[in-house]
């Protein structure tokens, strides 16, 4: 049976091993956390920082082949892995280049995909000569996650709030949509990909307020992005799973924002609404199997669950009986004792053949369903 | 936390386990092998014998709440525990009843709810002066499982292969169809009912071929069968999720053939083909959140992957990859290290609107799939 090892142990981590006993697959698991939400239900659980390279290293000693749940991984130990043999999806270089923002935006560059025009800062005093790109979006070009590590700079009084670190500058888009699509690369390079999602963003606390699937685009858009999503998978030159981010602006200009070389929040919903979920699909990778059918049975809905602001402590999901009451809705919590502001809790999914079904079912369970914490802050 | 205690190891445990991986749920497994299918996806493994007093009783002392994936336990720690304030799903009078088929036929008998006329018979010279009540079937009362402590006397000179142990004689039905149809019961009292599956039956092996769900029935039919199903699990008076097979004979009369307190193999296509699992329905039922939606999204097919005869030793799944190929299929492997003739290995379930599809998927897939084993026999 093949040894699969899996770096990070968050919920991308629970629900990949939820499908992964779906195979003949020994399953193990390195995080810091032994109470985190994949500790539990893999072959073997490790605790270990996935960032040090002793410990990635030993880890990638006791299995077969490697896959990551988040990129903050210590690659110079997954390179010495590779060097040794063990398979790692996605493989290093295509990592290394997703890591950083900087080396991620060259390759769009380098391979001619369309992505919004940028410049390199090392430092503010760097950024601080780039008055004229603005309005602008500078993001750091490693260690951000989920909206931290961005910040807007619309006008020049703005650059003071920047970042003194190694970072990208963006010429901001005027974005109509953003959407994600999710491509599938075999081992053999073949390619499947899914259908589009459309994400709606909150625009007060830019989280994601949920998604759509299919998202709603005119033939060209979606044959744009398509190609788009297709060709930064396909020049990663790795097997692995790729969910592709892109802007569309109001031209029906179509732009890769970003990459992520693994599962995705952006495709939860294809665990009930697709005949292959994305967690499925990558298993069938790793495990060298044909690629999975990515067509969905119905149009899908996800909200994510987040942790109220202001509250902590031990997780209460108030108004949970009521969305279970939802005939065509799904729920995962993901087994996390702490909640905090904006931590991801969980989240549903809503299938319908109806699009207005699905909006007032999400509607309902955004009223309903609140994250409280045990302790008031 | 709600700590919930599976007694029994198995795929029916491990299944369980996937799906409780969506809710806040503390999950304890005890079963004596810790290779089990169930061993690496709970919070807590116990290694111990589920039929022994003290172990059950121990375990049961750890956890809330307690369910069972075999019938095959130790009754009266669980009665002490009962007594103590543990819960458990089924209650252990229902349990009782069900374990014994002495007991269970007269059930139904009490709460007039049809199933073939019976005797009880206590040992072999009993049996004797029952040859006027040939052609039967003589069923242990209890111990049997997957067709096994069952043998069909047509004749008198068959006799002599009955059982010599306590008994049901029941008089053979000429079945024309046999359908289950999975009943769940809330902590209140209140059901809810998945529509009947059909069961096709290998008519050599008497081992099931395949199952659709939908079963194809005459409105009138249809109908007597949920009210009997229904009967059945109410009369129960337990919380839990019930399977109930029954048998229709050629002139339209059903009869309940037995029962299953828990969740059951007729019952694994609704993981993908209906909005609420019967797994997600027992976890809905202890946990007492409100019944989920046994509505189906779409018609299904259900095939138990088993051991070829006559090959034993580590599994080997040949044909898997061209089965992964089928559009429409999902493939659970249970994780069973070795094979042997008849062993349930997994199962395969194919959704379609079109019966000739599921049908002409399920052909493929018998032809397709063999579980062979490392050592020949």
């Amino acid at each position: 049976m093949i040894k699969l090892g899996i770096l990070g142990g968050g919920q991308l981590g629970r629900m990949l091993l939820q499908e992964a006993a779906n195979y003949p697959v020994e399953t193990w698991v390195m995080e810091n956390d032994a109470e985190c939400p994949a500790a539990h239900l893999c072959r073997h659980f490790v605790k270990g920082d996935i960032r040090d390279f002793d410990a990635v290293y030993a880890f990638g000693k006791q299995v077969d082949t490697l896959t990551i749940e988040i990129e903050n991984v210590n690659i110079e130990a997954l390179e010495k892995l590779e060097q040794e043999g063990t398979l790692i999806f996605p493989n290093t270089n295509a990592l290394k280049i997703i890591k950083s923002k900087i080396l991620q935006k060259e390759f769009y560059k380098q391979n001619e995909i369309p992505t919004a025009e940028f410049r390199i800062i090392q430092n503010r005093s760097e950024l601080n000569r780039y008055q004229d790109f603005l309005p602008a979006v500078q993001k750091l070009s490693t260690g951000g996650y989920d909206g931290r590590g961005v910040v807007m700079l619309k006008r020049k009084e703005d650059l003071e709030n920047g970042f003194d670190e190694p970072s990208i500058l963006e010429k901001m888009i005027t974005v109509q949509k953003e959407i994600a699509l999710i491509v599938a690369i075999s081992q053999q390079g073949e390619p499947a990909i899914f259908p589009p999602v459309e994400m709606v963003f909150d625009p007060v606390l830019n989280l994601l307020d949920y998604q759509l699937c299919p998202a709603s685009l005119p033939e060209n858009i979606l044959w744009k992005a398509e190609a788009m999503a297709l060709s930064v998978a396909r020049n990663l030159k790795s097997p692995g799973l790729f969910a592709i981010e892109l802007l569309v602006d109001s031209s029906g200009n179509v732009f890769v924002n970003e990459t992520a070389p693994r599962v995705h929040n952006s495709g939860h919903h294809t665990i009930e609404a697709h005949y292959c979920s994305q967690f499925d699909m990558l298993l069938r990778i790793i495990l060298d199997y044909p690629l999975g059918n990515t067509k969905a049975v119905l149009p899908s809905l996800m909200l994510n669950i987040v942790g109220e602001n202001d509250e902590n402590g031990d997780a209460v999901y108030e108004g949970l009986s009521q969305v279970l009451k939802i005939e065509n809705a799904f729920v995962h919590l993901y087994g996390k004792k702490e909640t905090r502001g904006g931590r991801k809790m969980g989240h549903v999914t809503v299938i319908s053949i109806e699009k207005q079904d699905l909006l007032l079912q999400a509607k309902k369970i955004k009223t309903l369903l609140k994250v409280k914490g045990t302790q008031k802050v």
